[in-house]
């Protein structure tokens, strides 16, 4: 048996750059041949974490063809969001804490999702289970993936069970985790000095809601003027990306990390709808979402519902 | 949050009926109020297991609507397997070993499955997670699942984690595994006194090969002959359901527990093509497979990659 990759999903956060890193690790030290790859660009987020804690960004691969025979999903399973070339090799293993769905199998497989906010929160039981100590930057990169996902333990996805990790593998790392997680969120948030053809890109997520294909991208900011401020520019762009990809729905979301909410800018044929999903007006291509910051708990299950 | 159902597949096995009524226990010892329901009638083997350690079979229900808003499934995933109305409710949680094929949910849930040969195995680790003690006649339950799936450990699905969980169990239980095992799996091997429309039905399970609707049945059973002496009959039978059902694979397993052969009985436009799939000949509509015993590791993935 070959060496077996371990990835996330396109356009890669925090939570997946670390999580292919880290469960790379964990089936190592078992035994298992595995080498973390990544399937895009590295955020300024990330890249502020792998520094600190010393690590190198995972090797780039466009497609799975003629890289293995085997993989290992973590943090995604959705076909539309993994590797080029996924339907084609055997996937033996997926940890992940997302909906199931345009995912399938030949064959029984390893599958541990669980409803917390993250996927290293998940990695953190594992280690336990083979009885695999966490080393301290392993712990780092495991408490940033759980800092992103749950915007400091202020997301309503985050669980009792990812503060419990976050504070466990802050110790290990040796790092306070109010004070880093702040400087590693600001880190990737400040969207100044970024053309907006990268923050469309930079979190966007393919989904199938009935029969309307859709993106949903999602950005967090500091200041969400950064972004707002350049609205004509903005629906340019996702106007032109909806017509070159037969998008039925655009919804790019820009999300206050001080504050807690969000603002929707959305393009498409349903995007009238998909504010009234959300029982809210579609005003100059814009949705407000107060206390909305999740895209998986609090906007794709809406969508989900409302365009079925 | 009202009562949660716990259930297996349709054309409900050992492990499907008994795994049912011990998650649905587990869930009950730490707090959420379950309970274990069946989509079929109990089979002889079944039977011989509920008896031996002192359990009701559980409710029927013919479908989930009206029943409860969340569910959990156990040993199986595939919505054609599943519950009528299972796209109406919410799926909380899977526990499963098969591979995941037309499955999907809205929400973020627990999917625990692992590649093992039998449900109860994972259910023993799940035990253990939550720290709860397995009581003698679940102990039993779930011994009795284990032999069933992996023919008293001979199947080739069977992995070192079976026979460890299925020691530890036996143990527990305070039978002898070994004796049990075989009086339980000849108690459902009897075949002579069925009628072959009760056999068509009794372990049939619904997959979708590439473009081809086809259903995969397996009995098992000490003398072949008491089903392959009556196949005229037989193949009636499966042209009927084949047309009914507008199917394009009807192919019907009959499993010799004593030689761990089996022979396939395969009716409709992709027979042969079914035959092919395993280097064989269809001859007089039969296919035979030596050293096949199990469904999911030795005929669903061959049919899988040959009819896609």
């Amino acid at each position: 048996m070959g060496k077996v990759l371990v990835f996330g999903h396109k356009n890669p956060d925090t939570d997946t750059i670390t999580s292919a890193i880290v469960y790379a690790y964990l089936k190592q030290q078992i035994g298992v041949e595995a080498e973390a790859v990544r399937l895009g660009e590295v955020n300024n987020e990330t890249k502020f974490a792998l520094e600190k804690f010393g690590f190198e960004a995972p090797r780039y691969i466009a497609s799975v063809q003629g890289e293995a025979d085997q993989v290992i999903l973590v943090d995604h399973n959705e076909f539309q969001q993994s590797a080029d070339g996924i339907e084609e090799v055997q996937i033996t293993e997926v940890i992940d804490h997302h909906r199931i769905a345009n995912f399938q199998t030949a064959d029984p497989l390893y599958y541990r999702a669980e409803p917390v906010g993250c996927t290293a929160t998940i990695l953190n039981k594992l280690f336990k289970e083979h009885g695999v100590a966490v080393p301290a930057n392993i712990a780092g990169l495991m408490l940033s993936a759980i800092v992103s996902d749950t915007l400091l333990f202020k997301s309503p996805t985050c669980t009792e069970q990812d503060v419990q990790a976050g504070e466990e593998l802050a110790k290990i790392a040796g790092v306070d985790a109010a004070e880093y997680g702040l400087a590693m969120l600001k880190a990737g948030a400040d969207l100044s000095d970024k053309a907006l053809e990268d923050l469309l890109s930079l979190d966007a997520k393919e989904f199938q809601f009935g029969s309307y294909k859709s993106i949903v991208a999602q950005v967090n900011a500091v200041d969400i003027n950064d972004v707002l401020g350049r609205q004509a520019e903005l629906e340019a762009l996702l106007t032109k990306n909806v017509a070159d990809n037969s998008l039925d729905l655009f919804f790019f979301v820009v999300t206050d990390i001080l504050n807690n909410d969000s603002t929707a800018v959305a393009i498409g044929q349903v995007a009238e709808a998909s504010a009234k999903a959300f029982g809210a007006e579609l005003v100059d291509n814009r949705i407000v979402l107060p206390g909305v910051v999740s895209r998986k708990k609090q906007i794709v299950p809406v969508l989900t519902e409302a365009l079925k």
